[in-house]
């Protein structure tokens, strides 16, 4: 069901079921409240990634805290996707881009890579979880997709589920053409892989392009900007083989 | 030819040619003096969107200006990309992003379009052809695309060349294939129209769908910000039927 656009939607911790009552977050009442400037009675949407979308309406408020009254269950919970978005972390501006990006075009894990040539080491998970979660407030995305921690590049593929082919993008990519080497994907379970602005070293390149699961996209003729690649090539390849 | 990534290159206003010297602009001086620390005989690469890419040396500096001299053709210079991108202007931060994409992606003409939901009516065409130069100088485009001053919905269709297949992306699209759509285009020149944010009218989408040279595509199961479906639809749309 398409989500309701209408209407105010926040992302919550509690459970969720009828006539339950929670106090919203700090963050959240200070929202709701002077900034919506909601009053009793006002109705908005919730969902806690696990049970579903749900209307609820403030039952109580306070200066700084607002009560909320759960009662009818909007939408039901969809399956988390099942894509793993693997991804060189960028500098702040674009990487908070980039994953608001991701969960947009329906990523189901985030997945920090560290490669030779990424500039940001140490990403910070929670800045991450909160790109996510803003972007599935907005864009009505009730499956929340998971942030791992950062893994290094070599640990990411030697760990590798090899039943899940894992698609990247390769600059130097033997065809010009990625709907060919996406329609050829027999696989189910899909990995994108996007590498750092510098894109990967020559190791790295030779190193994916001799594992069996690994298939590589090109991106065009264009030299793409990291954030740029990472929309494109999700587009292209949902539009293929994935969830579009 | 692939452009070279390790130069800094910079568009000047300039004829380029053998031997050619001519004094950098005020800021663009500044950023090689004072920024990148450049002396005497550094080398840069220019294009100015007409005569290709050219390395220049610095000749002749002072506190404030810089010379530079050309000497050798480095790429020729490339046609511009046929492809007319029609887009409802967003607020600032999110519409040079969209610019910044869109010459990225290849698109050959901006033209913004004012719609019935559109909530910025004039937007600022020399802050747009800013981003249009920042994301060439980045991304070693030398076709640098044209950016027209904004026109209203109605206009821009009634004055359509009925020769180019417009593609528009609709959120009730009958089909939820994009490429089966694509691929059935015969037209070798292309444009697209993305909306604002809050999407078409009904009556905008009327008008479209019932224009010959109009296809819809439907843009996936989620709702995509405008500056998402954007680079989206121009992914699909290049590795479909267009420039990749």
């Amino acid at each position: 069901m398409r989500a309701n656009y209408k209407m105010q939607r926040l992302f919550v911790i509690d459970d969720l079921a009828p006539d339950i009552e929670f106090e919203a977050g700090q963050q959240q009442s200070h929202y709701l409240l002077h900034v919506l400037r909601l009053g009793e009675g006002a109705e908005i949407l919730v969902f806690n990634g696990r049970d579903g979308e749900w209307s609820a309406a403030i039952s109580a408020k306070t200066k700084r805290a607002v009560r909320l009254k759960v009662s009818a269950l909007q939408r039901p919970q969809p399956p988390l996707p099942d894509l793993v978005y693997c991804f060189a972390p960028l500098k702040q501006g674009r990487l908070d881009y980039l994953v608001q990006k991701a969960v947009e075009m329906g990523a189901g894990i985030l997945q920090p890579v560290i490669t030779q040539h990424t500039q940001v080491a140490k990403p910070s998970i929670d800045r991450l979880r909160a790109n996510v979660v803003e972007a599935a407030e907005q864009c009505g995305i009730l499956a929340v997709p998971q942030v791992r921690e950062a893994e290094k590049f070599d640990r990411l593929l030697t760990g590798w589920d090899t039943e899940r082919r894992l698609i990247f993008c390769d600059e130097d990519a033997s065809t010009n053409n990625p709907l060919a080497a996406l329609q050829a994907v027999k696989e189910k379970k899909l990995g994108l892989l996007v590498g750092p602005e510098g894109g990967f070293s020559d190791d790295e390149r030779k190193m994916l392009r001799a594992l069996p699961f690994v298939t590589a996209i090109p991106l065009g003729p264009r030299i793409l900007r990291a954030d740029t690649a990472a929309v494109a090539a999700l587009a292209v390849m949902q539009a293929t083989v994935g969830d579009w």
